[in-house]
């Protein structure tokens, strides 16, 4: 592997999205090949699949069945487009991977950590990013932010409760490796958030 | 469990659609309660995972995205149908389960056994079904009886070879488990593979 894979993760309304098209911006300034993905989604298949995951009139699916749609999703993106972007030296940049499916299906959702983890290492054939940013903001701010959004799918409609079993769950992760996760505080200007995140990779990287 | 957990196995064109529709209308005469249902599919979230497996514009799909699809159907069909009707004492009739994704990914895709066992153990918490039709007929006259229907699906246009190692792999899940695995041959008339379903069925349950 001769790539780069950078993965953005945090709560809903953190900012990720900003975040990763300035650093999109950023890397390709720079002339790199940059592949920019987000999840779940990212293919054609893997946007079927999202459609499914997020309609909210699939108020009844069933906890284990969102976490294999996510591993489903994501073996296809993983397969079809990391894999070979790796291969040729781009700069894959993802919007959420594992750690999201761990937080928020292992640890908000109750299907435990262990089984998922066992389920998306299986499905990435255990690809682990090289660098991810965890973008932090206190689940009370993130519900704030989104509430001036208009409309709420399926899973930003979940309660109060769930982000904050979200954001506790993030904190598990980041213990268990820190090497890998950074944390951003999200709460700066986005100029200063994208400073960090370069700061960063250029100690890391460049 | 007070229900009866009845599954179909078989290459296409074997008759398993003919022979669960005989079965059903049979179990309901002896006044069952019947749920009869489909893999994949069986629920709404289910049969919109089945159409992404099955379209033939997905032929990018990768192996293990098609593995994980057809889990994440599975997972929802058990936890929205099958555990409670078998709860409230329902005799389910499910057109292929388990074994169809070892023989088909497991084996015929070479995802493996190992693997595919484990995510289906993971979605389905572990359910087997207390009998398993095996119609028993070979590939070549599996792919003769397919080729007098019309339109071939993605999976049905595989070629010849996929068709015998699924032959094979059946031969190897029955070695295994042949307790539970009544293997039927195929080539008899319907009304005599009927007769020797029912039959095994009253030795067992009635």
């Amino acid at each position: 592997m001769s790539g780069l894979f950078i993965t953005m993760e945090g709560t809903d309304g953190a900012g990720k999205s900003t975040q990763l098209n300035l650093l999109n911006d950023y890397l390709k300034n720079k002339g790199f090949n940059v592949v920019f993905v987000r999840e779940p989604g990212g293919t054609k298949i893997s946007e079927k699949i999202r459609d499914i995951i997020l309609d909210i009139d699939n108020q009844e699916m069933h906890y284990m069945t969102e976490t294999l749609l996510y591993a489903s999703s994501r073996a296809q993106l993983v397969n079809q487009v990391i894999l070979p972007e790796l291969k040729k030296g781009s700069v894959i940049l993802c919007d959420r991977f594992v750690d999201s499916s761990i937080v928020y299906q292992g640890i908000a959702r109750n299907i435990g950590i262990d089984i998922v983890k066992k389920i998306n290492n299986i499905a990435t054939g255990g690809l682990i990013p090289d660098i991810t940013f965890f973008l932090d903001l206190s689940p009370e701010k993130a519900i704030e932010r989104k509430k001036e959004q208009k409309e709420l799918d399926r899973l930003e409609s979940e309660k109060m409760y769930f982000y904050k079993s979200v954001y506790n769950g993030y904190q598990k992760l980041i213990e268990q490796d820190s090497e890998r996760i950074k944390v951003i505080d999200a709460t700066q200007s986005i100029q200063k958030i994208h400073q960090n995140i370069i700061d960063n990779l250029e100690k890391m990287f460049f």
